[in-house]
């Protein structure tokens, strides 16, 4: 069973998303156990204070290393984690086959990083690998590690109704889907293309997969040129 | 006041992200509005049914037209919408950019893709934009668009407590930030940089900004290339 454990300034954000859709599902058939972890509680702070202002000036708040140390302290000593993961604008980009490689792990852990950012002893010290999801500022690490939680845990054996649904998708071929149309076959006079009504499955099955290539040149000419190399 | 509606096949996903951290605040101080439709709430059929078998066979479950048409028919006829945004692998890549021209506006409609997709009927008549956040297989649009709005809503006067927290973030400038710091200045024996308690502002920023070059220029030659360009 993989095991994830997310470190957070604010663990309330996680809770829906984590209980609901596939993420939900999967912890429910005890296929994966997520378990969130509040800062505050590793606080040796009477206040429970996990961050402070940044030395040297500058806006924002850091969060300070004593709180991040003592709670990766406390799990390393229970368990070995196959990564330590930061989520950092410097980071590698998070893409499908970082999520494929990490849904093979045992047990992981996310820090979310907020604020301003985090001291950089914890980066150097404790992190072992970081990730970007792309050049987009935003708040907190939460979203990022929740949409790297749903990428990983999706991939996962029984985790997907139809084990088929995680292969076909975009990416895992480096192809783009094919539109896809359900009932009615007429809405408000928009029709769906007959060839998808016919019943001839081998001329269904090369309609997509030509639409797909068409799609996937003309819109990302750089999957393709990886499709053409594998097939 | 911007508003944003978020049309989504799991809404309760959504509770939590939305009502925390920054977006949650710029809701209470009237900055921002977000108003989430269950498309449920829309279907007119018995059993609030708002998917089905996709033509053609394949696995997965795709949205229906009847529920996403007559919910943007509502909102359409309420106020004029700047875009219609759709997230889907094939769509352009949401970056910076994208979110600092969609802070500017004023209301902003977001379907999240669900299951397999979305019928192309919808694409093709309603949808005015559509965005990805990468090459990532993800099981549905929700986090994507709660990263959207996330980075869109911080960029937006008044959110933020420390208006020049959002300027000075990574990618606004086009280059990395530098490592920062906070108390204790030795943890562990670990110690802050000397120039950082220093006290000397002028050498600090020089400092910064060497570092950040330096960070950008080896981990992401792509954006030294743009800064260079515009500095």
């Amino acid at each position: 069973m993989l095991r994830i454990d997310i470190l957070s300034a604010v663990p309330d954000l996680l809770e829906s998303p984590l209980n609901h859709s596939i993420v939900g599902r999967a912890q429910n058939k005890d296929i994966v156990e997520v378990v969130i972890h509040d800062l505050r509680d590793y606080s040796t702070d009477k206040h429970r204070k996990i961050d402070d202002y940044p030395y040297g000036g500058g806006s924002g708040m850091v969060l300070s290393p004593q709180p991040i140390f003592d709670c990766i302290d406390k799990l390393t000593s229970e368990r070995d984690y196959d990564e330590i993961i930061f989520t950092s604008p410097d980071g590698e980009l998070f893409e499908q086959n970082s999520a494929n490689r990490l849904s093979i792990q045992k047990n992981l852990i996310f820090l979310c990083g907020h604020y301003k950012g985090v001291d950089q002893r914890v980066r150097d010290e404790l992190i072992t690998k970081e990730f970007t999801i792309g050049d987009v500022v935003l708040s907190g690490g939460e979203l990022p590690v929740l949409m790297m939680a749903d990428a990983i845990i999706r991939l996962i054996p029984g985790v997907l109704g139809d084990a088929e649904s995680a292969l076909s998708d975009s990416f895992q071929d480096d192809l783009l889907d094919a539109p896809v149309y359900t009932r009615p076959t007429d809405f408000r006079g928009l029709k769906v293309p007959e060839i998808l009504v016919s019943g001839d499955h081998k001329k269904i099955k090369e309609w997509r997969s030509s639409i797909s290539e068409e799609r996937t040149k003309q819109r990302r000419p750089d999957l393709y040129k990886n499709f053409n190399k594998n097939n």
